[in-house]
């Protein structure tokens, strides 16, 4: 870490900040210039407060030389992480592709789409009991009933199934859960990312709304420090002033990713836009930016054939998706 | 809630999406027109979900005409909410000051600084027991120990204390905190909400970095949902593009829930722009905005006071603060 | 349009408000609600000024139902407009790529990189003559004399070029220049757009860093108002908080462009990132969105070689990107 | 400057990077610690390109020591600069307030306006004669003959006049305008800027919807390179995803302005919000922030009581503004 101090700092103040930074067990390199002093800092930053030096009146600028994030980072384990999930596989040349209903609403429901979807290509089955709901007036999922439809479905169809944590108190049920979901909203619920950082078991963690990558993957960084390195981070869109889109996509975030983790990277298409002819396209354009996966929703409730237009798609048209992708993966040297 | 509809649009699927909004217990009002038909929603319209009905292809526009907002909504309690912690009032023309430590580090620490702000004039003490950090490897806080001393502090020294809660888990050490904060990665951490929600105490509602005043509104409803009205609004900044700040204070924001909204709000000029420095400009403003109270980090550390530039004033300087403030309160009807 | 009235209005008021829509030569259609009056606006609405409707006390909502561009519509032109440039056609199943030097340097060096990149399969040159850069210290480009290497580079080469206009002053100098490009921070200098809309000949339209969809196809309605219809949209990343790339490249514009307008739009995955490590998997994910070509940066200067990781391609590198696109391009019905 | 280059770079990579540093006439001092070596700019950084630097991908971090405007910069100028505007002054302890309608319509409207802005302590008179607008339908001002209604408005009673450029070709128009304004969509008209930078007039520099204050400050820097320095900076709210109002505005660049420069900065509330019931709390704010005057609409157009919800005030309320600022401006050491 570099603090570049300004030079009408007092020595007074300069001693203080040198003999704090030491407090912190970390040696220090100072080099005096004409215009600003600049003390190196050596040793393991990851401690130091960032913020802190960078409010400090005497200092003009704060530069991080290592970044913040050490199980997280690239630098010290260069090779992809394979994240398995009960035989599905995350990262390398791996490309899973996970599918399901918005919202567990009926065992029937479940298993129609369970079947439709894994015909279709589907690797792994998702589907909401418990729904992060901007208005309590609306549905708020069947909570733990739905756990269980999702675990019929499952013995029923044979594909591994991804649902949404919220509240650590609902831990227990999650149990036989094959992969546990962190939703954008609790991406920064500090207390829930150390409770599934103690589980033994595959999270598929997603960006939060208004996230820099850097924090994703602190995000990433409070799950490993607890002992669990088994994390799919999981692209959502983020928040523009674009009002034509729910959300705006970053893709450019799958590259920059791919140089700074060795985590894989999936892509939710449906969710970013909020409209469903859009998947296709972004689907494609998910797997052209270098995605190892993606998660789709899809649904077949004929009395809601209404939501045709809507953020999920009919799985005759998720099957149309899949065909699409299975053409385009050798092209990024991915296989299904 | 007005729904206009494409006029390529079948009449089979026109009929399916009238029916559909019926069986949500709503009337309709059909109006055709040359480019568009609209369809007008008559009834409790707060359990539509809008985002449904505005990803349908058939469908061009939604417009909400009830704010999907009820408990909270000035409309249906015209007169401001003056909620009461321990005596000290928010809403009307009161204007409290709550004034303490970023983190509780020891007794010593806070009941100093208690002391001090008291006698520059804060009404209430804060203290962070338990930190939300980006960071895993940063101080977490003295959690239930922290939560211990801000209780000695109160004793001694007579102000009401509010802090932060982080988990649900931890609801029982609240039960003698006087006003329980929900902080900005919080803002829609629903299960929390609704916990807090079942207190019998007043919460400070932090809005969170990138949400709306909306969103910020439907998650005090969470709470009041539960049966808990008393709800101090609290604007602590927003996420931009502007990097010379942490955040960009949204001062606007005040006035505009001003007119939607009963709940009282102030504002904390520490933490958006993460610089002590801008806290007396910022407390002004916010005065001047019509805020009704103001937030504010000091600490009286010597050992620190390496931190004299960061986000924290220190007694004298939060003194000079609170005088300048206490001129300009006549101004905007407002008294302490 | 829609406009909903709040219902404490007073029919005063409301008259007045009608009498100014008839005014405007519009006729209306009310319907009174329980809540709220609703008045239906009917005829050409593209001239209402709908901030001035929505800034009214007495106003709920508005919404368009007609978009507020015609000429670029869709709605109007349901076929993909073909924008030719001597030859090199946009839109419908075509797919040029433009490349060429950030700035127009010298003879050798636009020579050298044009007979690379047309090697390589570029089917137009770029390049920038006039450059608008933060600084005023900054290098402003060659001007004129750049232009004129262009077009020597043109006729040694045989490939159409493109180059930016910043000043209306200078439009006699781009009589010879194939196709005019507007640059994002010029997207709504609406002198400047009229201009080239008074030219017969094609403009390459960027987007602002900070403009929506809609406010992109108003300056395309600029354009076009004034009696030149060829345009080609260019999407070059958007203003957001992210730190990490310079901008955030939006992919997800795409589709929806496609849908709202008949013009042709391209990707410049080059300068969106600010990082040519980046440029092969963005422009990979921009023809999976959909995308109607790229526009790439390339540099041939050894002495810079220094550039290798900025936002240029090396020639090489370059012909490896047109290789993956050429792969790619029959699974979304384009061919080169 | 400091740049930190990462320690897998070869030997070769390393020397070309400093020797090109030294091809700008900079020195280097290298500093080599474990992780990273440190290499320090010495000289006149502000022509090195720092997206360059950054980009290439054996730099780890780029930070500036030196802000890259000079003429601007608060450090080489530490007196507040007093711009003079026949007569009014802005920055130091002056406060002026300029008022006047949005648009030019007609000599009588903007006569009586003026009258009644300057009975109630405008010290200028604004009104737009060219119109920047989003939709070419829109009305586009009166040009030219706006510019002669409001020097008869100045003849008659007496207030300096400020008024919008938005193409160089009119320069010969403003020759007998008091101060010229920049608008937000040209603050980045780099050629504007230039010929605004060669007149011997006050120029008021508008903030861009989705620049930076850094960024605005080179803006300042561009027309200060050609000879001007009677700038003043304008803020009027920057883009977010707040829908309620129409930007928003950005106080705490009011406190960083005035550390990072010698120019007055002033306000405008009206166009910000797009609410004119806003434009008395956000005035009362930017006073509170430090701002050095203000910029208000106001309209008298009785035939348009239509738009008293609108952005602009009418006179009556805006004299309420007035006195309330009166009575605010001791506090912050401002008079008028």
């Amino acid at each position: 870490m570099i603090v570049t101090v300004k030079n009408q700092c007092s020595k007074r103040e300069f001693d203080k900040l040198i003999s704090w930074i030491k407090s912190l067990g970390l040696d220090t390199h100072v080099s005096a210039g004409a215009n600003a002093t600049v003390i190196g800092l050596i040793g393991d930053t990851s401690r130091v407060d960032i913020e802190l030096l960078h409010s400090l009146e005497i200092v003009e600028a704060v530069t991080r030389i290592q970044e913040p994030f050490k199980n997280a980072n690239r630098k010290f384990h260069p090779e992809d992480s394979i994240i398995d999930v009960k035989g599905v596989k995350f990262g390398g040349t791996h490309f899973p592709i996970i599918a399901g209903p918005c919202s567990v609403e009926s065992e029937k429901q479940v298993i129609e789409i369970a079947k439709a979807v894994k015909e279709a290509g589907a690797t792994m089955l998702r589907g909401g009991a418990f729904k992060p709901r901007t208005s309590p007036y609306a549905f708020q999922g069947m909570g733990v009933d739905g756990i269980k439809i999702l675990q019929k479905a499952r013995e029923e169809v044979g594909l591994p199934i991804v649902t949404e944590i919220m509240s650590e108190k609902y831990i227990d049920a999650f149990e036989d859960v094959d992969m546990v979901q962190i939703g954008a909203r609790n991406m920064q619920n500090f207390d829930l990312l150390k409770a599934v950082g103690r589980l033994n078991k595959p999270v598929l963690l997603k960006r939060g709304l208004a996230n820099t990558i850097q924090e994703w993957l602190m995000s990433a960084e409070y799950i490993m420090s607890e002992g669990n390195n088994n994390i799919v981070l999981c692209e959502r869109g983020i928040r523009t002033f674009e009002p034509y889109t729910r959300n705006t996509l970053d893709l450019s975030a799958i590259p920059i990713l791919k140089e700074k983790t060795h985590l894989p990277v999936i892509v939710d298409p449906s969710h970013a836009s909020g409209l469903s002819r859009l998947v296709k396209p972004m689907s494609l354009a998910s797997v052209g930016a270098g995605a190892d996966g993606l998660i789709i929703e899809v649904h077949n409730n004929p009395a809601k054939a209404l939501c045709d237009g809507a953020q999920s798609l009919r799985p005759e048209q998720f099957a149309d998706v899949v065909k699409a992708i299975d053409v385009m993966l050798p092209l990024v040297n991915k296989e299904r």
